[in-house]
């Protein structure tokens, strides 16, 4: 299933794309929320529609797409985990994960502009694999990491370089503004992805490729990071892990480049389809 | 006002503290959560009180504490932000504040148990003042940053050394196990507290004092950090700001002391009250 919500930012309605139809399911009576998939929420929902699926409205192409989950308890970063990225970042390749969260009031939805900062100078792009938790998880090993995760979405992790690593210490604080995680279009339940250790994701600037990459070259691949970041914590059903992005982000170029208002920043996954965000001042 | 939740893990019920007793406000309808704060709730349930005191419920004295507010959006903590910290800590003073957050899933109520997480051998403590935001904050102003602050409490930001410092960058990794972030007794609105730069906080460990400290020695106190925060994310309301501890901790000693199981931690702040844990090990 590929889980979409539509409609204006924060009455968002969920849905579902289906044979490329965008399908109103809020007669089921519930959103996507962590309650949804504490309970086997997909399963519950792939049964009502059995009965149901004739009597779902039909939603407009024109509709905005909102983000395809409910706010969760937490967005979890994976840094470093490509080692071409590792490398145009003029950083060591990370023993074990570098971790690190992204405020989720920073969450919009997939094609929602991209608000550049006040005073922002050198905000930067990064199209990840987000793994989105079924289940609580605490203390999984790797071999039954998979059994705790509930499906896949495309992820922006926009990033204030300036914020991020001249403003002492912490990652943080150039990962949080909002408008800086644009995610969708929808979340895939993990039966829809074949093989997530070999998807390409890519990224275009104004129509220019600037990140070509596949899951292929994670350093750490998901039930891994499923499992260890399980060590550290509890993972929520409808977290969001985000596993890192690939070379070609604005900070490794030489020289460095970064957005500016105008700028249209799109990005896909192999089957997680693709987004597009337009660059905006602030206040503008 | 003091807001408290009672009752069972995961299925408290909002009440208040009023001269020593302990109120059941569950009749008023709502919780403290990010909508009751967005939408003027404590001055809402004041004028409520006004008619229906008389009737709500006494609470035992031995009713669990839990939390005393709805898992919020974030944990923002601020590091270093006390010179003696930064001293026995061997890190610089910081030039502005350093910020990480810690998961929400590690919220417990002020006298829950810790659990030292399984491998654990840094556990260690932190006494620390916890702001609670009252209505969303977007690039305020320090003049201003108090009309955005609903209240206050008392928190222990407990943290893994090894996990925070010698497992690959970012703190997040160390602040994050469930049970490390004890809230409560209860949330006191800031016309509970007369001058919060001047507050004393302390810790004890077995009974013997660990910190001692004061609000007074605060390098960027509350209305700074709150507009600062506010210019790299949305503050949402019911979000928590904890200030940053004092000297003290156990990393600083030396020899470094960490908590073992059957250790009792209690702490307390001038006028957000008292908490107590006991460490317990994983899984036992």
């Amino acid at each position: 299933m590929k889980f979409i919500r539509f409609g204006q930012p924060g009455a968002e309605t969920p849905g579902l794309i289906e044979e490329g139809k965008r399908l109103d399911v809020s007669a089921f009576g519930e959103d996507y929320d962590e309650n949804f998939f504490a309970t086997d929420g997909p399963q519950r929902l792939a049964t009502w529609l059995e009965t149901f699926r004739a009597t779902c409205p039909v939603v407009d192409e024109n509709e905005r797409l909102g983000p395809p989950l409910v706010r969760p308890s937490k967005i979890i970063c994976i840094g470093l985990n490509y080692k071409d990225h590792a490398a145009e970042s003029n950083m060591d390749l990370p023993k074990e994960p570098i971790i690190f969260f992204k405020a989720t009031s920073s969450i919009v939805g997939p094609n929602d502009d991209l608000i550049i900062p006040k005073g922002s100078e050198k905000t930067d792009w990064e199209v990840e694999l987000a793994v989105v938790i079924g289940k609580k998880a605490s203390y999984v090993s790797e071999a039954e990491a998979m059994d705790y995760v509930a499906g896949y979405c495309l992820h922006n992790d926009y990033s204030e370089r300036a914020f991020q690593l001249e403003r002492s210490g912490q990652w943080v604080k150039g990962k949080s503004c909002d408008t800086f995680a644009p995610l969708g279009p929808f979340v895939a339940t993990k039966d829809e992805i074949s093989d997530v250790d070999n998807l390409r994701l890519w990224l275009t600037l104004n129509g220019e490729t600037m990140q070509d990459g596949t899951t292929a070259e994670l350093i750490f691949n998901v039930p891994y990071v499923v499992s260890y970041l399980s060590q550290f914590m509890s993972l929520l059903p409808g977290d969001i892990i985000s596993t890192g992005t690939p070379a070609g982000v604005g900070l490794g170029m030489k020289p460095a480049r970064f957005l500016k208002p105008g700028d249209v920043v799109e990005l896909g996954i192999d089957g997680l389809g693709s987004s597009r965000q337009v660059a905006k001042a602030w206040g503008a």
